[in-house]
């Protein structure tokens, strides 16, 4: 059996998020009918981050296996001429049968899009979130000081959610021109950059003060922490093994 | 009467172009309707610029009359919370009587985005023409110097188009980053900038020579210029008064 490894970028606008589930086209059962019209195979597809509906990717990673002889580049070709235009492969890499794209990625990058203005845009109105006229990201980054390191971040987390460990390293937040806020981690918790970017608002437009984020982390409890950002201003950037 | 000038956004993508049309669904329709149900009266919407199906403006000009005391703010809040979401008005402002969108503009500019690479992106499928992974702009920049100035325009004028005179002034043609052409004009022709764009690209290409341009105005035959690029890469983006 071979080990394949595929690169996708999909606008998530349409799809109920990555993960595949009853009653809703999920992006992994797109891909996986893909792939089972190429090889004549029942493919298992599984991906890196189970992205929420709405939710954008880049460079998601997702790996399945397969008996057939056809070349990574035929799989680029292939499913991209099967595949609907909001979802594009651009790479199939051969792996070592123990890859696995969860326990082998060493850290995943994550970018928060922000508008800032007097109205939201009809054109980004899928791909970022309006945050109103004026927002203070001075205070937001100082805040977000307060989460870069090794921290349980129970308090970041959506509900139903089950994972032997809260405790996650942030290597870091950057302020990027747009606003662009980029997460790298070496892993994230159900919602944890959308629960972080709303209390960062909160933070920002004068709700919350940054010092709190230090109480959030401690209190462990989703309660204590700022509202959810909406799903459309975020994007899985890359993945590194 | 009184004479409102809006200033509108929209994404092009789910409509048939500005202009009304029998058996489809314009955006000049879905505005001049919200407009209706906020004055009940019937108005006329002159719009400044007749995008075509699929092209996008970040700030389109449409002018209405009106008997109410609306007042302009009263406008931008009540048109935006009964048109979608893929159309904002971002101003109201009342103008003289005698303002006319076309007539009083000075200089249109047009934004055409163009993605260079290997495939093309699922996220800006609706909002960039993708033209594969090599393309010269130097020689691209070198054939648009041709255009520059005041010129018979027929060459790259659409068929089915009622114009007194195809001549036009284009005041410069920029290349920024992305890459973005930047038009600037003091009016376009029908299909004019797509036009352009899809024989600039066929130039980057290395279908046409850049010298080519200079037979192509002077031929005033649709027939000698390159292929109408698509409209999802085409920006309306400021109209001067």
């Amino acid at each position: 059996m071979r080990t394949v490894k595929l690169t996708i970028e999909y606008d998530g606008t349409a799809y109920a998020g990555w993960q595949s589930q009853a009653n809703a086209r999920a992006i992994q059962d797109v891909l996986r009918e893909a792939i089972g019209e190429m090889t004549d195979e029942s493919v298992s597809l599984t991906g890196a981050s189970r992205t929420d509906a709405g939710v954008h990717a880049l460079a998601q990673t997702a790996v399945f296996k397969t008996k057939t002889a056809i070349p990574c580049e035929g799989f680029v070709k292939g499913l991209n001429s099967l595949l609907p235009k909001d979802i594009r492969i651009h790479q199939a890499e051969e792996e070592a049968e123990s890859f696995h794209p969860i326990r082998n990625a060493k850290w995943k990058t994550y970018h928060y899009k922000l508008e800032i203005g007097e109205r939201p845009s009809a054109l980004n109105r899928h791909r970022i979130w309006w945050v109103g006229p004026r927002i203070d990201l001075k205070k937001m980054a100082a805040a977000a000081r307060y989460l870069v390191g090794k921290h349980d971040f129970k308090s970041f987390q959506g509900a139903h959610s089950e994972v032997k460990t809260t405790v996650r390293t942030l290597r870091d937040i950057c302020f990027l021109p747009g606003p662009i806020l980029e997460f790298v981690g070496d892993g994230f918790l159900k919602q944890m950059v959308r629960n972080i970017v709303g209390t960062l608002v909160e933070i920002g437009t004068g709700k919350k003060q940054p010092q709190e984020v230090q109480k959030i982390l401690e209190a462990k409890n989703r309660k204590t922490a700022g509202i959810c950002a909406p799903p459309q201003g975020l994007y899985l950037v890359s993945i590194e093994y």
